[in-house]
């Protein structure tokens, strides 16, 4: 099976094959379609979603809960997809804000018919910010459109300087990386400029911000994307 | 898309659920099938092989590469499993062991029918240690027998104590959980302890030992549990 969906590989029976190039296909136009109407829903609500993606453990939910903090005042709103369990979605309310919390069972991301699923449970206005992290994984949510606006890849310094080579599809669609963590720095033998030019082989143009969800350290370039 | 192949996801019209299902089945029917060949071929070569499955970044090449130079006499091999690029197989190949990069290209996990490729070109020998280091991915990994025998996660302590909550299935099969990158500690607000009550929520009975593969740490138990 592929990320995407497809299962060609090591199929080698024609007929066999084009059933399979067929389900493929299935799912991603079905997916194509429901995140075309998510995108209609949060524009004529007014609200600007933005898909957040990295490995299990980057630091994706301790990096939302400060930047929902400092975006007090704004109206907010939080789809957290898991595997399992509802702790993420927990946190988030902790802070809140309304969050929505999807289990993907054994699936490996969130598809646009689940984030159409949970639109409606949230409150999506003018203005508002609709944040989603994704399952974490480098490689399947790279291949699901949601609907969102944009999509920002987390990586954290403790991951190693190759990830954007070694999962460049992850990277290739990136609107934004962030590099996490940096307040470990002075404990690991890692190189942001090399990571940074690994993100920019693999995705030249877009902006990386260096920061820490623990200390704040970088938000300010962050958030001010985020207004922006 | 599920981790395991199935599609069946938001389908609600039974004829085509009924020819999706069928799709899965065909993909595990065939995976095990060449898991149970890849084990066959094993025993009968007389090496023990070890599946290395973790998030992108735990330090799954780095703990390799120590483990082969403590293990150095033995016969080894390594497979390389990644998304793209054969950075990890040179990085092995620089400690004098023979390893096969594969590449899943849109893929989020190595299959039975990869592992069966890569064999033919390994020094399979009596008393030999075959690692096969997986995709970096908590989900889909889980649900393919490569003809391993003995499955072992290994979770970063920058990950988050969550993370066998919230990925259950990849912690639910682990003959054996290490806990790397112990070195960072001092530098975390990382509960172990808690870490642990959570893989043994998952999987009761599993060992885990905690290792740093920067400094050695803990690798005694590791070399032992290899050794049995």
């Amino acid at each position: 099976m592929l990320a995407d969906g497809s299962v060609v590989r090591h199929v080698h029976e024609a007929p066999r094959e084009a059933r399979r190039i067929k389900v493929e296909e299935d799912i991603l136009a079905r997916n194509d379609a429901l995140a075309a109407l998510n995108r209609k829903v949060l524009a004529q609500a007014g609200t600007f979603a933005v898909n957040l993606m990295s490995s299990p453990g980057s630091g994706k939910t301790t990096l939302l809960v400060r930047t929902l903090r400092e975006l007090k005042g704004r109206p907010l709103a939080v789809i957290e997809g898991d595997q399992q369990t509802d702790l993420d979605a927990k946190r988030i309310e902790a802070t809140g804000v309304k969050a929505v919390q999807l289990n993907t069972g054994k699936g490996c991301h969130l598809d646009a018919g689940m984030v159409a699923s949970a639109l409606p449970k949230l409150p999506l206005q003018k203005g508002a910010l609709l944040f989603i992290e994704n399952v974490g994984n480098l490689v399947c949510p790279a291949s699901f459109d949601l609907g969102e606006n944009r999509k920002v890849v987390v990586v954290s310094v403790t991951e190693g300087e190759d990830k954007p080579l070694k999962y460049p599809d992850m990277f290739a669609v990136a609107d934004l990386v962030l590099v996490n963590k940096i307040d470990l720095l002075p404990h690991l033998e890692f190189d942001v400029a090399q990571l940074e030019e690994n993100v920019r082989r693999v995705r030249p143009g877009a902006p990386i911000f260096r920061v820490s969800a623990k200390t704040g350290e970088g938000f300010e370039s962050w958030l001010m994307w985020l207004r922006g």
